[in-house]
C-alpha cells in the first residue's frame, strides 16, 4: 500500500517516461472501442481496446517467437515451451493456474503460430485483475522442470498423434513444406517426435529467456477494460517479477524483408489409408504488408471464400463433388500462400483438381466479373464488423497488429481499404499470383496409377 | 404498400388473436436482452431476444424433427433434408440463396441433430429484413428435386466419409449405439451409406411435408432486433408461401416420456488404423427436463469440465497421458448419456481407462470435495454469462427453451439454480449417476490381446 500511494504522488522519471508514452491510437464511436497503447519502461508494450458495452474482458500476452526462429534441432520448441508455461511458476501450480480461471467460468488457451505465440484468458470484466496476475505470472515466472518437461513431453506426442490422424490440417503442413521445403517456416509448428524426443529443459529454458524478453512482448486487452489501470497491473506484476530492469529497452521492431518463392510444378503425396483424400493446390502468395493484399483478399473471398463462390458452386454445389472446397491466403512477414483446399474420395479427386485448376487458369486469364467483386467487397465488408463483436477476436486483432504490423487500422479504414479494390486490381493481382504454375500436396489413399495422375494438375 | 397501410389500420380478427397472443416472457436489465414471444395463426411461433447495444442479429427456425423421427430406412433423411433446403426454392436458385448472405458478410448455416434441425443467419442488423426473407422462403418454399437429390446425395457420402476419418467424432456416434443399441437414438444423424443410396426425392418430400408444418417450427431472432417487425416480416412470408392457413391451429408441445435405458458393462469396439485410440466410457444420464440435472452439471464441470477437473489433472496434468480428456452430458426428451471421452496412443489405452474408472467409482463412493464444488459452480455461472455474448448464442437459447422445454428461464434464475446445488445433491446424483455400471466404445488400432483387456475396464 505504500509503495502504492508513494508512486501516486512522487513519480521516478521512469514514470514519467512510461505516461508521456501512452497514445490514443483510434478512436471509437458507434460500438467500435478506443485503442490506446502505452510502452512501459523495458520496452514492454501494452495495448487495449475499450468497449464498455459488454460485460467480458480477454487478456492477452504476444511473444514475437514462432516457430520459424527455431533451428532444425529445435524444431518444436515454440509450442513446447507455450505447454510448459501452463505447467507452474514460483508461485503457482498448473493446478493453481487453471483452478483459477477455471473458478471464474473463464476460457484460458494459448495459440503457437510460424511467427508468434499468444496466451490469453477471457473472462468476465469483474475478473480482469485476476486473469492479468495469472497470464502475467505465466509469463514472467515459468519454472520449466525438467519432470514437467518429461510429463508434458507425452501430451505433446499425443497431440502430434491426434493432428497425423488428422488429414485435413496435416495436409496444410506438408503444402507448407512443398512450398517451402525444409526451412524454418516450411517445418511444422508442434514439430516431430525426433526433435520433441530430443528437447530437454535446459534447451527450453535457453530458448524461453532468449524469447521472452519484455521487448518481445505485447499485451493487449480488449472489451470493458480501463487503460490506465491494466497498464498498473500489468506494470506491477512484471516489476514484482523484476522483468523491467533495462529501462532504456524499445521495443524490437516487426519482422522484415522479401523473400521469393521459387516452388512451382512440384508434387507431395503421404499415402494414408483414409476414407477420404485430402489435396492444396497452390502457389506463392503475398508478404502480410504487401499493398496488394486488399485486391488479393477481395480475389480470394470470390474464388473459394463462401458457399457462393466459384469453387463452391463449381465443385459442390453443381457436381457433389466435395463437402469441404475452399481457397485461402496465408501471409507470412516476407512471403506468403495462396492455396485451394479439397477432402473427397479418392474416386474423385482427378475430376476435383481439374475443375480446381481449371477456375485458377479462368480467373488468371479473365479476372472475375463486376457482380462477384461486388458480392466479395460486400462479403469481406460484412463479415469484418460481424467478426469484431467477440472481445478475444478484438484483443487478437490489436495485438497482431501491433506485433506484426507496428501500427493499428481503424475498422472504417479497413472497409474504405476493402471498397477501394477495382476489377482492375483484381484482375491484375489474378494474374500475377493465379497466373503461376501450381504445386500440390496430397494425403490419401492414393495408389500407382492414380498417383501417377497427380501431376496432371500443375502440368 | 396498399396492403402494409390496410393491415396497420383495420386488422383482421386473425390478427388481433396474434396480437393477443403476444407475451413478455423476460425483462430485459443490464446487459441481458428482452424475451418475447407471438404465436401466429397456424401455430407458428416466433421468440426474441432484443439486446440493443449490439451491432447484428442471428435468425433462425427450428423444426421440431430429429434422427430420432425416421424409421430405419429413412435414416439420415432429417439431415439430407437440411442438405435439400439450401437447393432452391420457387423464388431462389442455391446460388441465389448463398448469393444473398455472402453479399453481405453474413453467416448462414444449418444443424441436424436428434431430436430438432435449425437454419439460421447471423447478419448485421441492418441486413436482418434480407435474413429472414431468405431463411422463411427455403423453410416454406423448398423445391426438393430429384436432380438435386442426386447431386447433393454425394456431398452426403463425402460428409459421412470425412466423419469416418474423424474417429474422435465417430466415437460418439458409436457410443450412443453401444448404449441404445438399433434404436431411433441410437442411429447416426447421417444415415449410412445405404440409407443415402435409398432415398428419393419422393420420400424426402413426404418427410418434408410431415414435419415442416408451422406447428412444428419455432422461428428464433436474437440481437439488435425488433420484435414486432420481426413477427410482421415472418408472418407475411409464411402468408406469402400460404402456409398460415390452418388459423385455428396450436402449436406441438414438447416431446415428452420416460425412458429406462438398461446397457451396462457392454464393449464395442470399431478396430481402425489411425495413430490414437478413441474411448467413450459412461452410463445413462438424465433427461434434459429432470431436476437433478443442476447437480449433474456441477458434478460434470468439477469431474471433467476444464483444466483444473480431476479427470484433466490426473490424466494429462501428472501422467500426461491423453492431450483430450473430458466428460460430457447428453439431454434428450426421455432419456440421456454421461460419459467421459479420451484419445490417447494404443499403448496408453488401459491406463487411462483405469484411472477414468477408478476416478468414476471415486466420486460415485464419495462425492467431491467442498473446494471443487465451489469451483464448478463459479466456473458453471461464469461461462453461462460469459456464453451469452454472442447474438448466435442467444438465438440458440431461445430457440431452444421454446422448443424443447416450453418456458424460457432468465439467466439471473438459471445462475440461482446452479448456486443452489448443494454437496448433498452432488454426492447423490454422482452415486445414482456414477455408480451404474459402465459401457465402452473404442475406435482404433486395438487388436487380440489389447482389445481383449479392454472389458477391465467396465468390469
Amino acid at each position: 500500500m505504500t509503495s502504492r500511494s508513494t508512486a501516486a504522488t512522487a513519480r521516478t522519471s521512469s514514470e514519467v517516461r512510461a505516461v508521456a508514452r501512452t497514445q490514443t491510437l483510434l478512436k471509437g464511436s458507434n460500438g467500435i472501442g478506443t485503442v490506446r497503447r502505452t510502452v512501459l519502461p523495458g520496452g514492454l508494450r501494452v495495448v487495449t481496446e475499450t468497449l464498455p458495452s459488454v460485460r467480458s474482458a480477454t487478456f492477452g500476452i504476444w511473444a514475437h517467437v514462432g516457430s520459424r526462429d527455431e533451428t532444425p534441432a529445435l524444431n518444436g520448441a515454440t509450442h513446447y515451451l507455450e505447454h510448459l508455461l501452463f505447467k507452474g511458476t514460483k508461485q503457482r501450480t498448473a493446478l493453481d493456474i487453471s483452478a483459477a480461471i477455471d473458478a471464474v467460468g473463464g476460457e484460458m488457451n494459448a495459440f503457437t503460430a510460424k511467427e508468434y505465440t499468444c496466451y490469453y484468458a477471457r473472462v468476465l470484466d469483474t475478473d480482469l485483475p485476476l486473469a492479468i496476475d495469472v497470464v502475467c505470472d505465466m509469463l514472467t515466472g515459468s519454472l520449466i522442470e525438467q519432470a514437467d518437461v518429461d510429463a508434458e513431453r507425452n501430451v505433446i506426442l499425443e497431440e502430434i498423434a491426434m493432428t497425423e490422424d488428422d488429414a485435413g490440417d496435416c495436409v496444410h503442413d506438408l503444402f507448407a513444406h512443398t512450398m517451402l521445403g525444409d526451412t524454418p517456416l516450411g517445418r511444422p509448428v508442434l514439430g516431430t517426435v525426433d526433435t520433441i524426443n530430443a528437447l530437454d529443459a535446459g534447451r527450453i529454458r535457453r530458448f524461453y529467456k532468449k524469447h521472452y524478453d519484455p521487448r518481445h512482448l505485447v499485451v493487449a486487452a480488449a472489451g470493458n477494460v480501463d487503460h490506465n489501470k491494466v497498464v498498473r497491473q500489468v506494470r506491477a506484476a512484471f516489476e514484482k517479477a523484476g522483468a523491467l530492469k533495462a529501462t532504456d529497452a524499445t521495443p524490437i521492431a516487426p519482422r522484415d524483408g522479401r523473400r521469393i518463392l521459387r516452388a512451382s510444378g512440384k508434387v507431395e503425396l503421404i499415402e494414408r489409408k483414409t476414407e477420404q483424400a485430402h489435396v492444396v493446390l497452390g502457389m506463392p502468395g503475398l508478404a502480410r504488408t504487401d499493398e496488394r493484399r486488399w485486391a488479393l483478399s477481395v480475389l480470394n473471398t470470390a474464388l473459394g471464400g463462401g458457399m457462393s463462390s466459384r469453387l463452391f458452386q463449381e465443385v459442390r454445389e453443381k457436381r457433389g463433388l466435395a463437402y469441404t472446397v475452399y481457397s485461402y491466403t496465408s501471409g507470412f512477414a516476407d512471403c506468403g500462400l495462396f492455396g485451394v483446399y479439397a477432402g473427397c474420395r479418392p474416386s474423385q479427386v482427378h475430376d476435383v483438381l481439374k475443375i480446381c485448376r481449371d477456375e485458377l487458369d479462368q480467373v488468371a486469364a479473365h479476372g472475375l466479373s463486376d457482380e462477384e467483386i461486388g458480392r466479395a467487397i460486400g462479403q469481406l465488408s460484412g463479415s469484418t464488423v460481424l467478426g469484431l463483436e467477440d472481445t478475444g477476436a478484438l484483443m487478437n486483432r490489436i495485438g497482431k497488429s501491433e506485433l506484426c504490423w507496428g501500427e493499428h487500422m481503424s475498422v472504417d479504414d479497413m472497409l474504405a481499404r476493402i471498397a477501394a479494390v477495382t476489377p482492375d486490381d483484381v484482375r491484375e493481382v489474378a494474374r500475377e499470383i493465379l497466373g503461376q504454375r501450381p504445386s500440390l500436396s496430397v494425403i490419401g489413399p492414393l495408389k500407382n496409377r492414380q498417383a501417377a495422375r497427380l501431376s496432371e494438375a500443375v502440368a
